[in-house]
């Protein structure tokens, strides 16, 4: 998911991930990405001893009306090896933003209207709708969603406006309140920072104060080749829009780092070692007295642990992890129209340079790129807001080291929608596989959020087998 | 409400009739079929001692994307005398399907689009927001959502969809049920019957021999034009597609009664005196081995009751009740594409004709006469079926003559999804004004109701009261 328009990570389906917690279960993941192209993207994924069947589904591509009644193809994957039938429990996975290849060939907003979390919510519901009409065994099975990040949002929602589909839902990581008025805008970025702020000595105070000396150093235009090739950029920097959006790079470079903080290697969003922040900030950890070119040395050594920390890449491009992805553009289009998630800076209690949330300016960016205004209003009035006390069945875990916790769920609601806390946990750390360096809560995570699935199955079967009468 | 393509009545708002049950409410009136023009609807209304305003809404046509921005003049009424402020609680009318003029100004498919249940919601959702954030004194007032009829569904499902707008709903004579698969599709028409052989001797017996008399009677050129006299019709019957019409109409007529036989003198589809029906079956109340002549002139003084009970009528118009009145265009729409209703007939367990019910002949209707197939199982997909336990604070009301009971829910499902019947009640005799006749049923159910509604608003206010915190 990506904060803002600010900083961004691409999310690729984490998909398989889920797999551990539950070894009677079919799973299958649904991905609306795949709207009108098949290309593939779970590659990321291969060297994972997980198979699936990848199969494809006639979806509609309006559920909201009548006059477009095309179909594509949806692709979805079935791991059933595991699987007890008949009626053994279905995990769900919910998809995400990532893996939108598609995005590139369709760009004209006649096909994007239909890319909304609504219509994902009724693709999934027909999908297994279909499933239990068709796969033998599946008909009277209890289906859970799972999902992470925005797919955690999709998972909640999807208990939330479909509970005749799915008995409950895992929203890991999941900021549904990362709306305009449900949270402090600047709460994402105080989370990213305390993170950096516990990892290593001065590391947020060096980085605050890094800002200030790349604007002192790209005054002049030795600075700025200074400047690219202390970062071995590929591109050199030229000018002070460079300059803005290399600030940008780095500004998104730390979120990134806060989110993948895993406690152990993983290569998520890139290859990396275990608390990573830590060791970006070994890099960090002098007195804040030093000149601009030694405290800039310590950050382009700090961000190369991010982008280098395989030695392979010759050189850093700072449009990697922006819009020069074409996987973002998908999540900028949800962002521009329903997703709207304000985030801020002070510098004060944050390690950025202060930026405010500036709704008219983001509609007006929306309007020029997609030629779409945002509706801030809407997810809050159709997805509940902070008013779900009313639903059930919905477990919303969150990592206290990642700053999407600021706009999640992180207090119990009521004794059916529950709050996870897994304090030194990153982005959905439950949804990944077990290792032995996984720290005590997120194992303990895991356990809590298998009990809860036992139950709502066992409820399910239950109401199954005296239904009410018609 | 309609029922199937087979017969019909249309439903002008009820609108007003719920202002007796709760004195210090806020009454909200929306109207989604005011989608593009402003024609006057409520004027079959005047005379009733309800006084409100009229207001405008710009309301979004599309909510479900984003590439339609454009917004219409969505029409509400509001009636505020007794309503106490700030925190008064609001009663929300959810309109009906009925007071569509504009529609025959809008036949082409692409405003179509725009009329389904989902959209209606999100209007309701939109607004409601909109008039709290601008209403002095309705910022934190519970909303109860009403409706009767089609109205009773929108209001159910705008609890189930957005609990967090509405803390609860009165889903009066609302058909919930009356989807493929999820009731027989014969009850209604049972239910019709039930209630002529109830109210005189032999009257459902008669009825059932009346179509074969007609087919005898219509089959020489001296008989059509007996019958179009003794039925005084405006247009004499020339073929056997005029019979046919002819018989639907009949048809639709004593569905009509059916649903309106209310225990008092009422204009509700019609002027009808009390019982209406029982007033019928005394044209109706002799021995079934009269001639075909002396039974169908019993059947045309029956009818006559319902179409002529004042003596204004010079003549019977049998596009009446039919696709003749535009006010229909809308329901068949709806009927067309999201809100399929399988209805049946066996002549044998009802009065009617046999008449199997055939989707694809439907089908093929509706793609004849908007270019739109209906999407059979959507309905139950999107708005739960009869998996509806997880949800919470709707009361069901039916009436025991009214045949869409049929498909309704009449039992508790749950301690706050609440079944109210009211044995001697037809369509949504609750939501109208109480009367000296009323039974003591409805009376029972009025004070029900509001007993409910007084749990969820104290309820609301002490959540309110003690919001979780952020």
């Amino acid at each position: 998911m990506k904060a803002g328009v600010r900083t961004g990570v691409l999310e690729r389906a984490a998909a398989i991930c889920i797999l551990t917690l539950c070894l009677s279960c079919l799973h299958v993941i649904a991905l609306k990405s795949q709207l009108f192209t098949r290309h593939g993207g779970l590659s990321s994924s291969t060297g994972t001893p997980i198979s699936y069947k990848t199969l494809y589904f006639d979806q509609r591509i309006d559920h909201f009306g009548f006059l477009e009644d095309g179909t594509f193809k949806q692709r979805y994957l079935v791991a059933d090896k595991y699987w007890h039938q008949p009626g053994g429990p279905i995990l769900f996975y919910t998809g995400n933003e990532g893996d939108i290849a598609w995005f590139c060939n369709n760009t004209d907003a006649k096909h994007l209207n239909y890319l909304t979390a609504e219509q994902a919510l009724a693709d999934f519901a027909v999908l297994i709708q279909n499933m239990k009409s068709t796969v033998s065994g599946a008909q009277h099975s209890p289906v859970i969603a799972i999902g992470g990040s925005y797919g955690g949002m999709l998972a909640a929602w999807f208990r939330m406006k479909y509970p005749n589909i799915v008995v409950g839902a895992l929203a890991a990581s999941a900021p549904i309140w990362q709306f305009p008025g449900m949270v402090p805008c600047g709460d994402f970025y105080k989370i990213v920072t305390q993170d950096f702020a516990k990892s290593g000595y001065n590391c947020d105070a060096n980085i605050r104060k890094s800002w200030k000396a790349i604007n002192n150093v790209s005054s002049t235009v030795s600075g700025l080749q200074w400047l690219s090739e202390e970062f071995s950029l590929c591109t050199p920097l030229k000018n002070i829009i460079d300059v803005a959006g290399f600030k940008n790079w780095l500004q998104e470079t730390w979120v990134n780092l806060a989110m993948v903080d895993y406690p152990y290697k993983a290569n998520f969003l890139q290859p990396l070692p275990r608390w990573p922040i830590q060791v970006v900030c070994k890099n960090l950890a002098f007195e804040s007295t030093v000149s601009d070119y030694q405290l800039l040395h310590g950050v382009s050594q700090a961000a190369k642990v991010y982008y280098n920390y395989t030695g392979s890449s010759s050189c850093l491009n700072i449009s990697q992890t922006a819009t020069g992805n074409l996987g973002f553009l998908g999540w900028f289009y949800q962002a521009c129209t329903e997703m709207v998630m304000p985030m801020c800076t002070d510098g004060v209690h944050d390690m950025f340079e202060p930026g405010e949330w500036n709704f008219q300016a983001f509609s007006d960016e929306c309007n020029a790129m997609f030629g779409v205004r945002p509706r801030p209003d809407w997810a809050g009035t159709v997805f509940g807001g902070k008013d779900i006390a009313s639903h059930s069945n919905i477990i919303f875990s969150n990592g206290g080291l990642d700053p999407w916790s600021a706009g999640g769920v992180t207090h119990n609601i009521s004794n059916s929608l529950i709050s996870i806390m897994i304090p030194d946990g990153a982005h959905h750390l439950d949804l990944r596989y077990s290792n032995d360096n996984d720290p005590p809560s997120v194992r303990a995570a895991r356990v809590l959020e298998l009990k809860y699935f036992k139950e709502w199955i066992k409820k399910a079967k239950k109401t199954l087998r005296h239904p009410h009468h018609l």
